[in-house]
């Protein structure tokens, strides 16, 4: 009989980076599709910094995991059994899926993609939910001018590297802000980036002020904490800050200080305006539409960073996410 | 001859409250109008809390008032003596004068008041400055709905009375935070906000919960520091947080931390955008004629706080808006 290794979430995580005595694995009988129902064969899930949210109770977004239930997690893989007519064996699909082996869905919320336009890893990054956030982020809520400066940070990231590459495209100065020479390297020579500038250098400050000579215009923010104090100062007359995460707190031991420059919101009348990919639910098609032309035009380019050691290494793999130990949209191979 | 008692700025402030050294207080002669020029006898002096940053030269959204200047300053008088014949002697007029007791101008930036529909005080309070403040930041930055619900920071000062009584009038729930019982009684008997809460009687967050039941909608912040972090943690999806000023951390000594709870913006997709009146300076004739239409409808009530001691009393009384020693619009008398 086939098993279905499964991580569940059995506590609420401490403050910190997430350990494993809140998980159980366990070995169960995979399931079998009822009526109208198909097996998803997860083969990649997708890490995301948004995970540790959903394993607390504290007031989101979206309703905190159950305790007791599979770890949430977006995920891509094949279909090996199915009763749907819709959902055929052998079809490759992307969706809200878990930290499982297997999956049973009645086809809501899961969307099939085209592993000939691209690998199936890329399904859950740039070219899913980490590439919409970047579209409708950037173009919805940053709403750049051609010629204004676009600051990307975690610029080498799943959603950043992207934005970036769409400012790039919109005619704006994109200057990404990553951690360490190798990742800005990547970000300036393969996505195409005007300038980065490496956080962990020393002197943030100054090295933007040389990256960004005109001021800032859009900063896509990604991570909080100094860098937004130090970005704060630098932005332009009428800025737009979209804030996409603020992954510097994610696992904060205490509550960290906000912004110690707010004030710059008022002085130079700024919008800053948090943003969940799922507001713009009704708009995937034509992201994906912009996305995949642009992809298939080789104007848009990604990079993975798969990680084995399937369902097992789950808690090690995500903790990279928050000590920026990935490079490249963070994967489990299952 | 006439005198003219001037207060001009000599040098920069130090953190915390204004200190008399950075003034120097003389008696000059009064200045003759030239060709085209008139004098204003200025009666009456705004106080406002922007005036701390005028006189630093921190980056900010005017130039700051240069060493040895007058001292800048929104202030109301009549005209004493005119070479220009759109300005007549008797006449009442509003504009930046500066803190002394006769100002020239050509007219650039001056307006002329009707005494008859209100007090020459009013016109640097609420049907001023202040009020127009109130005027754009709710309605094109908060964009209120009738049954949303509006609070209001400094809800008896100068611009949050007058945003609370237009979101009374929009049909929104309106709750101000003010300092003390007597100020909160003035803001829901006088004013006609729904509720009121005292910052200062203890757990706010725990009276803003019960005044505002349904969770805050449009938050209209002055102050900045604990109180925005209290109110971040009830705002509803999509909230709006016009910034008109932050108040709390003007004479800090030490930059103060930021809102801890900035994360909300994130989960509740939060819009947050500084405002400065200057920006809507081609619409202050709409915001005079809906805001006098008001007065004088008697749907809109103020109160002004007019201290006397002439120029020489400015640092003192200017002090007043940072120790909340004011209790309506702060005005000094000439």
């Amino acid at each position: 009989m086939l098993t279905n290794r499964v991580c569940k979430l059995i506590k609420r995580p401490s403050p910190g980076l997430v350990t494993r005595d809140i998980f159980e694995f366990s070995d169960e009988p995979a399931p079998e599709p009822g009526p109208n129902q198909f097996r998803i064969k997860i083969e990649y899930i997708s890490l995301d910094p948004a995970m540790r949210g959903w394993m607390t109770d504290a007031k989101s977004y979206v309703e905190p995991v159950e305790l007791g239930a599979v770890m949430r997690a977006y995920a891509a893989g094949h279909i090996d059994a199915s009763n749907n007519p819709d959902f055929k064996v052998g079809d490759a699909v992307q969706g809200v899926i878990g930290v499982q082996q297997y999956a049973l869905s009645s086809g809501k919320g899961i969307v099939k993609v085209d592993t000939k336009q691209a690998p199936l890893e890329r399904w859950v990054g740039g070219l899913g939910m980490p590439g919409w956030t970047a579209y409708f982020g950037l173009l919805d809520v940053g709403k750049p001018l051609p010629g204004e400066t676009v600051v990307v940070s975690a610029a080498s990231g799943a959603v950043g590297s992207v934005v970036g590459q769409i400012a790039k495209l919109k005619g704006c100065r994109t200057v990404g802000i990553a951690g360490g020479p190798e990742k800005c390297r990547y970000v300036v020579e393969e996505l195409g980036f005007d300038a980065c500038v490496d956080y962990k250098a020393g002197d943030l400050d100054a090295a933007l002020r040389a990256a960004a000579p005109k001021g800032i215009d859009v900063y896509f923010e990604s991570v909080g904490g100094e860098i937004l104090d130090t970005v704060l100062l630098q932005m332009n007359l009428f800025g737009r800050i979209p804030v996409c995460g603020l992954i510097s707190a994610y696992n904060a031991t205490t509550v960290p200080d906000g912004p110690k420059n707010l004030r710059v919101v008022l002085t130079q009348r700024l919008t800053m305006r948090g943003l969940i990919v799922f507001d713009w639910a009704d708009r995937v098609p034509e992201a994906n539409r912009e996305l995949g032309a642009w992809h298939k035009a080789g104007k848009l380019r990604m990079r993975e960073d798969i990680r084995s050691g399937g369902i097992d290494a789950y808690p090690e793999v995500l903790n990279l996410l928050y000590t920026s130990g990935n490079f490249g949209k963070l994967v489990l191979k299952v």
